[in-house]
């Protein structure tokens, strides 16, 4: 798609094709947020200049400044506009088979995400970053808020009461946490070991929350009607089944 | 402890105690550190002014810099690491008796705390406050690492295992994450119900837990002798027992 006008005139031979690919200004906006992205994924906010920015999208500085006219600032809620897109699009899963494997589908997405984004995601949720503005936390806000819609939409109840809807925000809240610690240990678990575990919190906190709640002890027993005994609801109650066989006092049968 | 030379040569009348006393330098400063804390307490940090604490501290503006120089920020963190202090006390609990009574007395407080200081908590946590910082999300996470620590004591595991340690700090952070929601709903439910709830999630997180990790379950083994039928524990085993009716295809057993 490269024209000799677009080369200019003072370059007689070939250039990288990237720094003069003629993109329309959609097109430009779109290759500069993802050169913006990829650098804030893997560094801390401060550690990225516009400079960088210009060099990974093979441009000047004064083009990038041309569309960003806000700077850093304004390139970072871009990127993060696009990140929290692609987040959003996580617990949108077929909304059929056990809810299990759905939260499985999600949290592979999600927590790929994560892996992917490391040092971004660590600097927009750690707070004290020097990018931190009510405008990104409003849009890591709206994450969560859709995640929760999603999620509520795979169990049939788009209009929760208060505390389904608090036991949701809380497991996502529990995501989160859960998602800095790894990276916190350098990636440790391997993260299908911590997608496990996370589905297995939310099947567990589902049934803490039903044992006090008629509407969640409604959607626990729909849930339970799809799940399998060969699926990872099926795998967690005959782990736990062995570990209640000491708590016959609690019951208080005597 | 006013003196005629506290007073200035300007006033003859007696003027309200706070203003005049003379006080050490550690008791104006920890007096400046308890006005700011009220203050930040409630309101955004930056519906706070320098005029406001000194204000609310009776003392003149001059004064307020002369212990802070560093202005608002440096209060703001002062009054940080003093609300900080007081949330490392919360998990400080006697070590006997059941598990969950123990967490319920720490949640207790903890809640407590967080009602107390509701807008300051909101500010602090949810990120874009102009007051944060590295300093400032350093304390937060000291507050975390402490409540963990407290938490092992109470199970008797000073060293922790990754699963296990993981699962403290993520139930950590979704104590943090059902505050805050529970402040975005008016404080809703009442606190103990919000606690009970919190101490069930544990309770949960740990079978779950445990269900794939053998120090975990030595940990839920050792809770569960020490649980009582008429306790949080034994209300919770009752309430969850009749939702397993439905789920016996999930064992397997045909």
């Amino acid at each position: 798609m490269s024209t000799a006008s677009d080369r200019g005139p003072r370059h007689a031979a070939p250039q990288p094709a990237v720094a003069y690919r003629r993109l329309s200004v959609s097109q430009r906006r779109s290759q500069l947020i993802e050169a913006a992205l990829g650098l804030f994924a893997h560094r801390a906010p401060e550690d990225v200049s516009l400079d960088d920015v210009a060099a990974a999208a093979a441009v000047s500085r004064p083009l990038v400044y041309r569309y960003f006219p806000g700077g850093k600032q304004q390139l970072y809620e871009a990127a993060l506009r696009s990140a929290a897109d692609e987040l959003e699009l996580c617990f949108r899963q077929p909304q059929h088979g056990p809810l299990t494997h759905r939260l499985t589908r999600a949290l592979d997405s999600y927590l790929g995400f994560v892996d992917e984004h490391d040092a971004g995601f660590k600097a927009l949720l750690q707070g004290g970053s020097v990018v931190q503005t009510s405008r990104t936390t409003a849009i890591v806000d709206e994450v969560r808020r859709s995640a929760a819609e999603q999620i509520l939409l795979h169990i049939g109840v788009p209009r929760p009461g208060r505390r389904l809807l608090t036991m949701i925000r809380t497991w996502i809240t529990a995501v989160e946490g859960a998602s800095l610690i790894w990276l916190d240990e350098g990636k440790q678990p391997p993260l299908s070991e911590l997608r496990g575990w996370l589905v297995d919190h939310f099947v567990a906190l589902l049934v803490a929350t039903a044992a006090g709640d008629e509407e969640c002890g409604r959607v626990l027993r729909r849930a339970v009607e799809l799940e399998t005994a060969d699926g990872p609801a099926g795998d967690l109650v005959r782990r736990v089944a062995p570990l209640l066989h000491d708590a016959g006092h609690l019951l208080g049968e005597d």
